[in-house]
């Protein structure tokens, strides 16, 4: 037995009572007769003291010889504390030190182990296990755990069934690239690992399974960008013999009972639902943060005409009044203006209008419009005296999204944007296709096996683009938590679906036939969802970064580099796999 | 909404309901004016019925075309049945059907969806999404579930965090073959997946995370055996300043629970402890099945010397005392002989000594020995009138091991292995290394992080074969249930052990520096285990083979014969890839 008590249970209750902690040491304080000493663990903090005189001298030496992170153990009498720190749960004693032996010694390590560290991002991640020693680290892997298992309690009790699917799969080219395994056993054939276990957890449909669910490695082998890994984690789940309300009443439920287990804040209300066409007409996006207001207003019917070619040869005239910002300096304005054009956002310019507090109004068009119709669009907008237009004119999809990333960066300049305000929403109705200008095909805007509305599917030999689909988006604060779909189950429908996205019937057999195949014996109507759960767990940790709730992320580059993967590997190991690593530059 | 209720939960208590329900018709009882329907879906069976005369004709015309496995909503009365079936839990009602809407047809199923099928392995395997259909199937992953979620909860409140680690990692030459993962950001470079999380949960370790587990995937390129598949799951566990005692006790504490939870079966003793030499010396396995005695009894001493070669010759001479099995035959015994001559078994022969009811002794060496001589051996087994001894004899490791096969065949012909009675067991104080007589060198016995026995370290310089490790098995029933070590936490130990393993300083910090760096900040005393999750369910079901329980397995040949993977990929991905397969003759 290593310690009789952690470093942070320790209260006034013990007060007598020896006590053996072991920990790593956050610091030593020598203030001459008296020396401290905090002791850190898992758990918490506790303050060990010796005093001069009546401290065994041989501890006292010892204990000024102690590093920070060196790992001991101490025993010694629990005692109150002269001056007690109540933000902490042990603020209340200390431990009169009887005995330490080091157990570990530490090298002084590349940066401090603070909830503010002076470490680098680079270092950090060379030394994660130093990293994953600090406070804020270790509360998001523990928010993260708590998160995992009060959502497998939650649909345990809701009658799903936790399914392991394999991770040894088969590849297929639809959708993102996959990491393949090549196979010894068959040289020149390779497995794939799962970029989701969709065609599994439908195969369990048909099985019968009824409701599955699983928290579940997935892997692309995309080019990564911050908030994407090569593996990264969701909560996937299938229901057969549901619509669609079904699916988004039990997943609502999911997440206020998460919500309220883990974060204590209640949602009486349901989730606001949005169409698809809604959320791009009013958002500029199909994830809109609605954590406030600053809808769309078109302006089409009322600019156009009046000599002012921006507006006259633009499909869309768009903007958003933003609150109070009226008073917005020349540079400011310029400076939303310079946003606006970033290549990345794609606007051709800005107009403004300021609604002065004294009623005046100013804008950037006044050669073209006088007061008397700026007031007008003062009245469309519903502006109040102090309000600034914003507004954007061109092409219609472009425009939207571009005063989509308007409105966020006025609402990131506004405050608007707190992290600890929650504001889910569900999108629905998608489009079923999207056209891929390059490739000069449809692709699949969910994935192949989402059904188009019933209603739509004569359109799909006629205007493919014109069909809905049953798939819907679980967004909160702007974040696009999960989605998913009701299925197709009929085999023909599957085989029509996949001759829309351009496969012959040879690849969509070859491809996917066990599950076309599948759905000849008694395949049931079923749907599910998918949540990202990295994500899922950092916007409950009020972050934007899910690298900070994975306890082994991989950098931009798709490596490991603490541990230095990945890696060669041996000549003979690829001999073994009938592989050739073809030279570099070749 | 499809349906009310599902096919498993209305009682007398719902009779007059008007219901709709679900599922899969499982047959259909056509006797003239009556036709019966079993209804299925994954929570039971229900029985519809339609009378000629009073239900609607078109309805009776729909039921009768229905085949096995159709998808069908079906909605009518609950009524009282006439003749009850107690057997289920619906069977005192069934639905008067009022409406039948055939949701999906299906074919004529490969094989019956039966508790018996009369399918075969290989058939059941391709479609294996009926073979789940099967009540004894689908209930083996349902005990899988339930085992996962019982032991999430009991290790979430002793204080673990489920943390996940990468699968992308790094490839190790020490141990089994890695399957590995091509990089394309770094062509020529490669992942590995983890043959298990060892080296990440240390680190978890070292980052002060003190008790982490995980139910995690492991994979092994193995060539397989009839319970081995490449990919398989863990329950992963380790603890910070703890001895081998804290983990023994956790871990029992673990089973105990799940025994409990899930069985219903209380252990109020601690399982038995029993070093490996013991294990060996009176079982002839690591892991023996103690649910029985027959332990083995050594005759060196009282044997040789009577001019019998193949006992003054052998290093050993040991046998069993097999319970009232003096009546065996010549044919019985002879196969017994010719069961301990297989290959895979090794014995060069069988000795026996019969000691009859009526206390007289009959032996197959009655040439060398008289009957006072053999009654010394009779009263060294304990034996009873009507017992029959079995002796084998050879070199020590051979002749122990072919003797604990032979244990277990006896107690299989003699029925002394009931799959419904546990035995649970650990077995400690295993050998640090073993010698490998083709690679001429030390192996670990469980990995080269498991650390020495502290008083054997020295052992470690001058005899290695000497020296024992702080490692622990759990054995139940004569399965290896999991394994487990205290492990190193020094730098210096560690660099030792893999000098002793044979690794050059330049390897093992090439490959496993991460690990020894981290040592060096402050490393706490820690030790883990790692549980056989597929073996612990099939333990808990009853049944010696993992591949059913479970969902989708891979045959011998590591392919999933459902999906057909392995399977080729294209030139471009390969390209991508920077490989080339070599051509197959090659």
């Amino acid at each position: 037995m290593y310690r009789t008590h952690t470093c942070g249970e320790l209260t006034l209750n013990s007060v007598g009572e020896y006590v053996t902690l072991c920990g790593w040491v956050q610091r030593v304080r020598d203030k001459g007769g008296l020396i401290w000493i905090d002791l850190r663990d898992r758990y918490g903090i506790t303050q060990l003291i010796l005093e001069e005189g009546k401290s065994n001298q041989e501890i006292i030496d010892k204990a000024k010889k102690l590093g920070r992170e060196f790992v001991v153990k101490v025993s010694g009498n629990v005692i109150e504390r002269a001056s007690k720190n109540p933000k902490m749960t042990t603020g209340d004693i200390e431990i009169f030190v009887d005995t330490i032996e080091i157990v570990n010694q530490s090298k002084l390590p590349p940066f401090t182990i603070e909830d503010q560290t002076d470490g680098g991002d680079e270092l950090r991640m060379k030394y994660r296990y130093l990293d994953l020693r600090r406070t804020p680290v270790k509360n998001n892997l523990m928010l993260r755990h708590r998160i995992a298992i009060e959502t497998r309690n939650y649909l345990d009790k809701q009658n799903f069934i936790e399914v392991e699917t394999p991770v040894l799969m088969k590849s297929t080219p639809e959708g993102a690239r996959d990491f393949v395994v090549p196979s010894r056993m068959s040289p020149g054939e390779f497995y794939a690992l799962p970029q989701s276990p969709q065609t599994f957890k439908q195969l369990l449909m048909v099985a019968g399974f009824d409701c599955y669910y699983q928290i579940v490695k997935c892997f692309r082998d995309e080019d990564l960008r911050a908030d994407r890994q090569p593996e990264f984690t969701q909560i996937d789940c299938e229901m057969s013999f549901v619509d669609q309300d079904d699916i988004l009443n039990t997943f609502e439920g999911l997440i206020k009972y998460l919500f309220k287990t883990v974060k204590q804040i209640e949602f009486a209300e349901i989730f606001p639902r949005m169409t698809f066409d809604d959320a791009m007409r009013f958002y500029g996006s199909d994830k809109p943060d609605i954590r406030f207001g600053m809808t769309f207003v078109e302006l089409n019917d009322l600019v156009r005409g009046f000599g002012f070619k921006v507006f006259d040869e633009a499909e869309l005239i768009v903007g958003i009044n933003v609150h109070g910002c009226a008073d917005y300096t020349r540079k400011q304005i310029d400076q939303l203006t310079e946003f606006v054009k970033k290549p990345q956002i794609g606007a051709s310019g800005l107009i403004y209008v300021r609604y002065n507090i004294d009623e005046t109004v100013k804008s950037s068009v006044d050669k073209f419009f006088n007061e008397e119709q700026l007031k007008k669009w003062v009245h469309l907008f519903n502006s109040k005296p102090g309000d600034l237009i914003l507004i954007l004119a061109g092409a219609s999809l472009l425009t939207r999204k571009a005063l989509g990333s308007l409105r966020l960066e006025m609402a990131d300049r506004l405050g608007l944007r707190n992290p600890d305000v929650f504001a889910p929403l569900w999108v629905v109705d998608f489009p079923l296709l999207e056209w891929d200008e390059e490739e000069m095909r449809y692709f699949a805007m969910h994935h192949p096996f989402t059904s188009p509305k019933f209603n739509d599917i004569d359109l799909l030999d006629t205007d493919p683009s014109k069909v809905h689909a049953n798939a819907y988006d679980l967004v909160i604060n702007g974040v696009e938590i999960g989605g998913g779909s009701i299925r197709i189950f009929d085999k023909l429908l599957q085989q029509k679906m996949f001759q829309v996205l351009g496969f012959t019937q040879e690849e969509a057999q070859n491809q996917f036939g066990f599950l076309m195949n599948a759905f000849e014996y008694g395949a049931p109507p079923h749907g599910g969802i998918a949540l990202g759960f990295d994500r899922l767990v950092s916007l409950f940790g009020g972050s934007d970064s899910i690298r900070d709730f994975i306890a082994f992320p991989k950098n931009n580059a798709g490596r490991d580099v603490m541990i230095d993967a990945p890696s060669q590997i041996a000549k003979k190991q690829l001999d073994e796999l009938g592989l050739i690593v073809v030279q570099k530059g070749k």
